[in-house]
């Protein structure tokens, strides 16, 4: 018996059944996959957000995973819908830079665009819900033992996959004690802790003495939220391998007043 | 092994352990059951959003599917606990209504009420929470081998299950090109992204230009969201199969200021 | 096929994929596993909630179960990781009065002090989210065949596992027909509708006519919700065993102006 895993991570919120139709058309064509949500409270379109929960969670899953992840404000327009095989997993959904994230992380070894309707929901495809209609049964069909290469038409290039553009957002500096600059980024997530996640990773900040600075306020380096008395801010090596900033028992995004919205 | 599928719908939310105890529920009668969640956000005590929500995922799933939905205000009274058998798949729940919508799209084959305790959690069934005591418990036997003339006194009556009343709430008008007004319905749901969900079927726009008329605004029918440019009005056929008012990139509900509750 | 199950709690929200992670780490050593979500929206932090949430589900769950929750404030500092053998399942967390609710419950049969790498995720663990390099992969070992004895140092002094301290908060008084108080206890919990959940037992309302006084205001004592008229408040044994004070059709929380944050 098959028991392949489909992750599922969206931003269809959990108020409608959208989700719930999208697991129907998967178990109507495979009852016998195990199917996990990501998170389906990705903020409406928001493409990094999307980008940014995929490529921190798809580590963590084992070899042969199908990752479907449906952020689709282009649906129905000409933007292509596909599926990737990369080394340890499938990715599913449309090509709009969702998979910006785990194309870093990961080798690509072969992508198609999903253009054969065998593999869709039998019947009326819908012009506005891809997730239901094409990606959750090419994901099931995938994470069965279809193979890629059915699903449609190879992409040759695969530097025409879309990439998201860089982000733009709250500044964050790592410097040393003298003050200097040693390196620039960018808050790129806020999590429900209202941690704030940067773009630097740990491989920036090994081996010395740091510092994180953001507007005017610098922030110690430290390795756990502990490691600071409750309610001040610290810097830290987040769980996902970047440099974040939190506050011990309390909210940095709060403390900070940092209002953006990543998009 | 048998997997067959247990849908669960609520307006339990996903703070409280109440759905977690329906599911501890069903895998201690049965723990090879594939259990999934349409959703837990229906407003509370909500049956109109809730027949919605169950009419719109049951076509997504396999024949043999059991859903499982618990909005159910009338609990400990006298309103019926009931178990339905249709052509594609079961129901199990109050009768109350809830089910009003999937009753309108499939065929009924025989109804039960449930008033026989061997089939029911064992020991002591509490008189406010029959999700857990009664219903899930059902619902496990139901999804295994269990007959459904096992499970309580047939209900030979069926047109004596509950229906809703019809909605009332904001009207939708679709109209010709001069303005007179071809169909009138209701808005029926209003969902995650803030579309406008009407009870107006497909059926009554094919093969005609045609435009829909909200309070003083009038929106031309369109195919998909992005045939309009971002942020503009639109009016399509979602993928429920309903006309729909939506806003490409934005919510309709906000554009429109629609404030109404629908119940 | 091991098909156990692994219960998840947590304060990760479902915005963010930690929970994903969790779920990906678990995947990764068992595939098979019955992976079902009691919560992961605890208030931040808040252990008496978690305890509350746990202690309430816990009993549903069949012989076996491992019941993994995470909150963990104390994450990378002293606290001791923890797994607990009780006659009906297993628990594996932080040592820090999150599973004080569950020892009430059921009788310890062993407990050990997670510090054996061998059974945690491969490569290097966090400072910061032991959730998913620590408990998810000995939750997923535990629910496979992998004995208790083996994950740790055991911890022979059962006394020593940590309690959370008695509940400070809003009073509420039994009493009888003349006024007088036979019990006191504190609000517990505040559910999704607002009911509020006392730690009096049922046992303490037995055989008599019993009233609750909170704050100025006197309730009767019913068996269900619709033993009041629509929007009138009622005290009752609710679902889980505990006095409840509830509002037909509305929120006691709101009626009554509790606005009381319980930790």
């Amino acid at each position: 018996m098959n028991q392949n895993i489909v992750t599922l991570l969206s931003d269809f919120g959990r108020q409608d059944v959208y989700v719930g139709a999208m697991k129907g058309a998967i178990a109507s064509i495979n009852p016998h996959l195990n199917l996990i949500d990501l998170t389906h409270e990705i903020p409406p379109q928001n493409l990094q957000a999307a980008s940014f929960a995929l490529q921190n969670a798809y580590p963590y899953f084992p070899p042969g995973t199908v990752h479907l992840a449906v952020v689709d404000p282009g649906v129905g327009s000409q933007r292509r819908a596909i599926a990737v095989r990369l080394n340890q997993g499938f990715l599913v959904g449309p090509d709009n830079g969702i998979f910006s994230g785990v194309y870093g992380l990961d080798q690509i070894q072969a992508a198609v665009e999903l253009d054969n309707p065998r593999y869709w929901r039998e019947g009326k495809v819908s012009s506005t819900f891809h997730g239901r209609d094409i990606f959750a049964p090419v994901a099931a069909h995938l994470a069965g033992s279809v193979d890629l290469s059915k699903l449609g038409t190879a992409i040759d290039d695969i530097s025409s996959l879309v990439q998201l553009p860089p982000l733009s957002g709250t500044t964050v500096e790592i410097i040393d004690p003298s003050g200097s600059t040693l390196t620039t980024g960018t808050i790129q997530y806020i999590d429900h802790f209202g941690n704030l996640i940067s773009n630097i990773p740990a491989s920036q900040v090994q081996h010395q003495s740091w510092r994180v600075k953001v507007g005017e306020t610098i922030i110690s380096g430290g390795a756990t939220y502990s490691d600071v008395p409750p309610q001040k801010l610290i810097a830290l090596i987040g769980s996902h391998g970047w440099v974040e900033i939190a506050v011990n028992g309390g909210s940095a995004r709060q403390q900070l007043k940092i209002e953006q919205v990543i998009e």
